[in-house]
Formats: C-alpha cells, sequence, structure tokens
C-alpha cells in the first residue's frame, strides 16, 4: 500500500503555519507521549490539530506508574451543579476553535471563520464551533422586533411575528449547510495546509422551524403561477437570494429559528433564517425578513456579481446552487502528524445536496486500489455522513483520499476530471478529490496529485 | 374537546415559583402582546418559560408599522467573524438554562441541574444545556494524564491513554441519557410545577467512542465465562455499576469522549464516560477509569443503597435499569401560558430504552380521546423521538397528556396504573402519563389525574 509521491505532485504553502510552534509540539511528542495530547492542544492554536500518535494498539500498555498516583479529582470535592452556568468546553479544548483565514478578505465584517473539522466526531456541528459568513457583520438582533414578511404573488401581504411562527407547526431535521466557496483557493493550486481551511465552510445541525410553503398557503400564494421567491436578509448586506419553487414545494425549504436543539445563534441569523438544504449557504439567508413570491428568478446583486461559476471560456455561468456529492478524509488531514508505524481509523465526512450518500471509497495509495469505508448511521437526505476505515501504516509516504457517490450514482470527482470542465481560475463548487500526503517522517501535508 | 377539572385534581405547589415576575409577564403580554417575546424570556428565570401566545395564526397582521423602520442592523456595520469566539447564545436566550431544584438536595456537589425543555427544539440537547447529576461535584480532569484500565478476567490487564483510545474504531450514535430519579418527585404527589422539574433529567446526543467490546477483546477478555463487567469512575464519589454482557456483546456500549461533534464536556464526564443506551444514567459512568469483567452482579454501593425501587410492601427492587417507554408534553406545559384561543402547535419528546418509539398518541381531554402525533424523523432506536399535533384551543379548561408505544408494544402507563404495582413511595422509575391542565385564562399547571 506504500507509494511515492508522483512527481507533479503540488504540496501546500507553509505562510501562515505556526512552524516552531509546531515544531515544538512534534519535539515534545516524540520526547515522551505520555504528555501528547496537551502537545497537540497547543499545536491547534496554530490552526493545525495533530492527531493521537501512539504505540500500536495492540501494545499493552500494562504496568504504567501513573494509575497508581491517586488524582486530586479522586479524593476531593469537586465544583456544584449549575457552577459553568450555560456549559462550556473544558479548558484543555480551548485551541478547538474556529479561525479566520489570514488575508482572505480585505474586512473582517465581510470574512469567513472556519470550522475546525479535524478535531470535530460524528455528523453535529457544536454550534459553537459553527462556520460563519458574513457580508457585512453578524448581529445580535432583538426577536420581539423582528418581523417576517410574505408578499410578491400572494391575496394579501403577511407580516409575522416571532410569535405567530413559533405557533405553527414546525419540523425539526438535520442538514448540512456548506458555502458554495468551500475549497474554493484550491481551484489552481495548492493554497491552504489543513482541512479547516480546505473545507471548513461546512457544520451540520439539526434546524427547526415552519415549511416556507406553509408560510406562502397563508398569504394565499398563487402556486400555480409562482415560480421562484426571493428571500432577503435584514441586516446590512441586504443579502437577496432566488430559491425555485421545486424546492419550496417539496416541503424541504424551512423558515427556521431552531438550530441544534435551541434558538440559531447570532452568528448564524438568530432569530430566523433560511434553511435550504442542498443548496449552497449563501441561500440560505439569516436575519430572514422577507420572501417574495414571482415567477422569474432576480437576478440580485448576490447571484449576478458573486456566487458564479467563472468558466474557462470567461463566461460566467449562474444559479449553479447545489451542492454536489463530496467528501474529505479529516483524521489524518493536513498539518496532523503521525508519530508511530501502525493502526489508524481513518476517517472523514460525505455530503451531497442531491439526496443521501450512498458509498465512500478511501485509498491510500494515492488513487491506485480504493477499499469502500464504513458509513455510521443515521445516513439522512442533504446531511453530513461520517465515514471509517482501518489503516495500517507502514511508514512509507502515503496519498490518501476519499471519493464519495451519492444515491443519484454521481461519483466526486478527482481534481483534473472537474479542472477539465471546469478550469482553474473558478472560486465556487469544487467537490473534488480531496489528497492528503502522509511522509515518511508522519506530517500530513496537503496536496494536489496529479 | 373541552373538560372541566375531575374533582380529584391535584395541582402542583407553587412556593419556588417566582409569582410577582410571573403576573408581571403576564401583565406585560397582555398589555402589548409586539413585546411578549422578550417577557417570556424574563419569566424563564423563575424556571418558566411561557409560551409564544398570539392572535390565531389565519388573522392578518399586515399593515403593522413596525415593519416601516429601518433597525439599526439593516443599515450599519455588524460585528466582524470570529469575534464570539468560542460561540454563545443570543443575549435574548440568557434566561434558558438549566436549574437545580431548590432544596432537592443537602448539598450542590451531591445534586441535580434539569434541562430546560420546555425550551428546546427537536432532538438534540445542546450540550451547554445538558442536565448534571453529580455525585461529588463535577472536575476538569487533564486528559493527557487520564487513564483507562481494562482488568478481572482478560488475559492481562490493559491500561489506555486517551491517545490510544481516539486511536481506534469508533462509531457515533443518537442516544437519549435519563437519570433513574427522572419524574420522581412525582410518585406520591403533584411536586414541581414545570417540565424542566418534572422531566428535565433527560438529555440527548450524538456520542462518539469505542464499543466497549472491542476492549475487552484487546485485552484478552473471557468473553465465554465473563457475565457482568463493573465500570467505575474516577472522581471522588467512586461511582461503581454493574453492566451486563449481553449489553456490551451487542457492541452498544460505548467508552466515550466525544458529544456533540466535540470532546465530553466536564460536567458530563470529560474525557471519558461510559454510554449504557436505554440504561439509567447512573450506569453511564463519568470520569471513567475502569471496566472490571467478572461472573457475578457486583452489588456496589451505588447498586444496593441506591437506585433501587422501594415496592409497596417495603421491598427494595435492584437492577432495574433500563429506561421503559415514556413521553412528555413540552408546549404547553406546566408554568407557561396560553394569551389567545385558537392554534397551538403541541409538542414534546418521546423515547424508550427498549427501542425506537412506534407511535405517540395526544389527548387534551384527560384521556377520554387521542390522536396520533406526527413523530420527526429520524426515528432512533434509545433515542428521543420529537412528536407534534395541531390543537385549536376554545379556551375552556383543558388536560393535555401523551402516551407513547414502543416497538416492542409496551405502552406508557398512567400513573394510577404504575401506582398499582409500585405504590407511592418510590423514587425511581416513574414513566407514567404526564398530565398538564389549561386553565380558563390560559395558565398551565402540573396536575394529577384522578
Amino acid at each position: 500500500m506504500s507509494t511515492t509521491p508522483p512527481g507533479r505532485l503540488r504540496k501546500a504553502p507553509e505562510n501562515f503555519i505556526d512552524r516552531d510552534g509546531l515544531a515544538q509540539v512534534f519535539a515534545q511528542a516524540r520526547s515522551g507521549r505520555r504528555d501528547f495530547i496537551r502537545g497537540a492542544f497547543a499545536a491547534a492554536a496554530a490552526g493545525l490539530a495533530v492527531p493521537t500518535a501512539m504505540a500500536q494498539a495492540a501494545a499493552p500498555a500494562d504496568g504504567d506508574p501513573n494509575i497508581l498516583e491517586l488524582p486530586e479529582h479522586s479524593k476531593g470535592l469537586g465544583l456544584p451543579v449549575a457552577t459553568n452556568g450555560y456549559g462550556k468546553p473544558s479548558k484543555y479544548e480551548g485551541n478547538v476553535q474556529r479561525r479566520q483565514s489570514p488575508g482572505l478578505t480585505q474586512t473582517t465584517q465581510a470574512s469567513v471563520s472556519f470550522a475546525p473539522l479535524q478535531s470535530l466526531f460524528g455528523i453535529v456541528t457544536p454550534s459553537g464551533l459553527h462556520f460563519e459568513r458574513h457580508h457585512q457583520g453578524w448581529w445580535d438582533i432583538d426577536p420581539s422586533k423582528h418581523r417576517f414578511m410574505v408578499n410578491g404573488m400572494v391575496k394579501a401581504a403577511k407580516v409575522f411575528t416571532m410569535d405567530e411562527l413559533m405557533r405553527l407547526p414546525s419540523v425539526s431535521r438535520f442538514h448540512f449547510i456548506e458555502c458554495g466557496a468551500n475549497t474554493g483557493a484550491e481551484w489552481g493550486n495548492v493554497a491552504v495546509p489543513t482541512c479547516q481551511y480546505t473545507h471548513g465552510m461546512l457544520s451540520c445541525s439539526e434546524f427547526t422551524g415552519v415549511p416556507l410553503i406553509t408560510l406562502l398557503e397563508m398569504a394565499g400564494a398563487d402556486l400555480k403561477n409562482g415560480k421562484f421567491v426571493l428571500a432577503e436578509g435584514g441586516d446590512g448586506s441586504s443579502m437577496t437570494r432566488t430559491i425555485p419553487m421545486e424546492l419550496v414545494r417539496s416541503g424541504e425549504v424551512l423558515v427556521a429559528y431552531g438550530q441544534n436543539g435551541e434558538m440559531l445563534r447570532p452568528e448564524n441569523g438568530y432569530p430566523l433564517r433560511l434553511v435550504v438544504p442542498g443548496v449552497q449557504g449563501v441561500s440560505w439567508v439569516k436575519y430572514l425578513r422577507r420572501v417574495e413570491l414571482g415567477d422569474q428568478p432576480y437576478g440580485t446583486k448576490d447571484e449576478t456579481v458573486h456566487y458564479v461559476d467563472l468558466m474557462p471560456d470567461g463566461q460566467h455561468r449562474q444559479y449553479t446552487s447545489i451542492q454536489e456529492c463530496k467528501s474529505v478524509v479529516t483524521t489524518p488531514s493536513g498539518g496532523q502528524m503521525l508519530l508511530d508505524k501502525g493502526f489508524y481509523n481513518v476517517s472523514g465526512l460525505a455530503w451531497s445536496g442531491r439526496g443521501k450518500v450512498k458509498r465512500v471509497d478511501v485509498s491510500v495509495d494515492g488513487g491506485r486500489n480504493w477499499r469502500t469505508a464504513r458509513l455510521e448511521t443515521p445516513v439522512l437526505s442533504k446531511c453530513l455522513t461520517r465515514f471509517s476505515i482501518d489503516w495500517v501504516w507502514d511508514g512509507k509516504p502515503a496519498i490518501i483520499q476519499s471519493r464519495a457517490m451519492d444515491e443519484t450514482g454521481y461519483v466526486q470527482p478527482a481534481l483534473r476530471q472537474l479542472r477539465a470542465v471546469r478550469g482553474t481560475r473558478s472560486i465556487y463548487h469544487n467537490n473534488a478529490i480531496q489528497s492528503w500526503l502522509v511522509e515518511a517522517n508522519g506530517e500530513v501535508k496537503n496536496v494536489q496529485v496529479g
């Protein structure tokens, strides 16, 4: 299974890795692996997460003298209930954070922070680590003053208070949200070192809200002639997006107030956002204040100038909103380090804007051989799916890739296949297979193969 | 569908409701419902949550002048990305908190805080609101120093570091956890006013960890003769519980480090806890440090003196660990108030320690008539299931109940049925049907019917 990196391998630049911090962590890890986890968390401060590196799982660890020292927490009285207020993660997890990519945008109010996918388990993204994309900064809006209007091709325009919306029949569903520009920096060359930055504009939550179709019906919408809705946000960016009525009619599009059991977070549109399963995040309009029904696409600024695909012939392709089938290995991934040969649980995420993930294959030799990974249940439509596969690393260079297939039969393309059609100068909708190079010294790097 | 409360109705005492605060909120709500949500959140400070109370959903709200005032957030520049650090809820949600029941225990290190079920949506409990039950306080344990040992009927005792555990094949699964004493105060008479206190020792998360059977196999366990494991916690309470090997063999029992996508929270056992799906929370040993394989139940302090069912004949029943099928309506529920007649989305939670919830019926007339509720998907085994049903309130007194059935065919019992077998002096395993009385003035109260 070992492999020598092909000649045309391109590696990620290292201009914003904290090399000194990393060297220190790796040195600590090598000198005494009993303290390695602490070091690993420190390394994460540089936007990296170093995976656990251990003796082979089969090696006995009996007789560890540490087990005989009775720690303080086994002897004393701990902290009382309800003293953590609204609960927070352990102090040892302080470096598991969303992070802004240095220099990505000119202002931090119109920027991105990425979710630390390399440190996450399962499919739920903790709301405190959900990626952010703001066009004019975020707000904490008073819900008692917020209004939501339905107008356009309706019998009578209708304005809802939050009270009124929350009294209506609601649904709760697990869905991923991915920015259309996720992995966008990788079109041309390898741009960023870690999966937090390559794929971290991706999160997954249980959303609760009222199907938009219910609200249109309440306003007496002309459902026969209405073909599109315009969704409009209430913040200064006045985000506006066209949504086809097919999606709305299916009942999937939600006017949502709930996320992972509680109210939406301010950074994610509190108190109200649109949920458009399978569609790129920009259409999930935050601080939602209005939906208008019409019979033509609206051609707004946010869908003519932005969020269009630059094609090789120089034309822009518009309204390519669906997030096609995609996957990424999160452990091991760029910026991490394997300290020993032996067993590893290779794990990652797969998703499709067309429905359920059907299968994920994993290669550890740059795509020559593939094995089918285990999928965690439940496998849900337009939702993240966690996959895992066993791997015994022989200590030689290896290129790890994952390739997802969805229930429509669509297979995630290789980067060269995608480039053949789309060129190298696009920003949006890069769903190519991701490659991670494990070097002989254990360092894992973002590379583009062939 | 209206009903007059039966003669034998028992109402909850009001000794720890903040009546003044509540009266103020209700007065505010009546005088101008546009500000009602803010008031409702204030009321929640008293451990209550007042549901939204609105004009009938069909009533038009057009022409609301507020919509014409452009709010500050529609004009200005908001806050930059990543300025909320590890994300927090909106400042307007500050009263959605877990709370300790006043006077429940003598010390707050051996006590409970309850999850605010009345304010939650869907099935995921945000980790920051997960209920707490500590026997000797909680700790934030350094994961680099934590060890987990497997011993007993094994070839060689084996000690794992967190690194070693996290490198092994893991699974992620959604499960509820319920304290065996949940709803325990209600055995005799109505004891507490809200569902936060009647049912709030209940939460649901996506847990990630290594199946315990894998770790036993790695230690060369005698799986033929081993019948029980002892699970031991590392905190000062030295919590110890016997788990039957049938549950372990099924692969369901996990040595878990992940919860809702990130590491366990300190209050919930960081860095390691046992997950025993379907079984009462006390067996989900926190700060897990050891599992021992044996061929007899261990009869520990935590399963002989505590967590035993006091039967009518004065004997204690032991090892009744499975949480039987149960449900509760969370909206509307005790302490809330309906301000108007008209449409309401009645919603709640159902669960079973035996498998999946098959059906939930809802009554609004104290059990005379029942209608089958909608279940949100996915319906998962040993996991919360969200149900909802439409209800038009006619303004007359009503008694709301829910009755769950699981896939084994078991039906949640009425309180009188449960008492006929178990008496009224038990603490544990009260899974009776819960009744909420909606009074003519809209106030919702915890009652016991007949």
